[in-house]
């Protein structure tokens, strides 16, 4: 599992207060970006080492509170296979201790092809065992 | 239904190119409001006519082709009863002609008391009545 | 002169129930691409027809009211050369017929190389009469 | 003087790669935003203590180099006087070590009426005095 965390700023909030809820799509792809980062890759590196991109199919988003200005947004991500071609990434957001709501993408596995087009393909193998810790 | 459109501008779209998916939740909330709009509504006066806020619960985007910048989105919209005290506003995306994907939001219906604080309650008959075109 | 409009939006609010300020230079950004498509280019044409692309290095705003949720923002656009590599975009804020502020960027012109490295050239002069109209 | 962070995230850059320059502009106020934080207060706790709010009049930025994907961007914040009844924030940018840009906001200060409506007024001295350091 990894964990990160965002401050609701200013600017996130809408007019009620509350974080304006798209932001936690943001959040949710800076989060898998940050687990990217964290285990020494990035969507450059990806494209680089494995020749592929991973785009998203599904985001999905329940929210049960809400969170305002200056509320710390602790997110936890975990990532597993979904069939063979596509992945998941699960989100749990809590604020003050408290859990607040749950969301998932669902990625595919693309690899670029010589003509700059892109075709799916199974997930690679060693960039699963990146991101998914050994049990 | 509802049909609003979206010009995919530069700065809605990553380095691939492509339209960055948290905007889409963006355009689904817009889309609503121009719904609202449409039919005289808006979150202002939604709360003054019927001392009501409509917090966002879930929301969900399937995606299956990418927009591009200068691309248009076009965006149709369906609102119905989830229950007793929501609703749920559904979205077609299209591109060109093509569809490229849908979403969701479920709304829970809340009122607004005296202290400030919101309660959930039955959504109210006129609001859905305007929101939902008789057949 | 060219002219656009923008209603803002719910999500373009803050807390305080006015549009976020930063937004105002999406909206600069937006109105200066939409100035480009009315002409027949985008970025994308500009960089296939004149090989150029036109990195800002500036950017100003003046707010002198604010702008609320619903309200309709219109633009009025100006491109001018500033020196023989640059050019200044000036945009007019209006709002219900009311002026409500002003800003600029400046932009300059840079031509792509083979490498992909970019370097700063005189404006080109197919592009200024593109974008300024004949007195 | 006050410095803070920002990782320049995937969804923060346009086609080409570079952060979109508007997203500076919510870094801008972002900073402010922690600097208020750092020293106690927030948009919530000026309006509580001082009946107070400080909208923005000017927000200008100049851009030497390009910040990119996965960059850190550092800000530099410097508040300062200007006249009676505004005060400057000043921003310097560093990415990797090199200064990439810097910007300004001016903000005035505002007190709210009992009927909700806000009147400038002499910048607060207590207020001042928690962000300007002394010599």
């Amino acid at each position: 599992m990894f964990k990160t965390s965002f401050t609701i700023e200013w600017g996130d909030c809408d007019e009620a207060g509350i974080a304006f809820y798209p932001n936690y799509f943001y959040w949710l792809d800076c989060s898998f970006q940050r687990l990217l980062r964290a285990r020494g890759l990035s969507q450059r590196e990806v494209r680089k080492r494995f020749g592929a991109v991973t785009p998203i199919t599904q985001a999905h988003a329940d929210f049960t509170a809400p969170a305002r200005y200056d509320d710390v947004l602790d997110i936890e991500v975990r990532v597993a296979l979904d069939g063979e071609r596509r992945f998941r990434v699960d989100y749990d957001f809590r604020s003050g201790g408290k859990r607040i709501g749950s969301g998932h993408e669902i990625r595919a596995w693309a690899l670029i092809g010589v003509d700059g087009a892109i075709k799916g393909a199974p997930v690679n193998a060693e960039f699963m065992s990146m991101l998914v810790p050994a049990s």
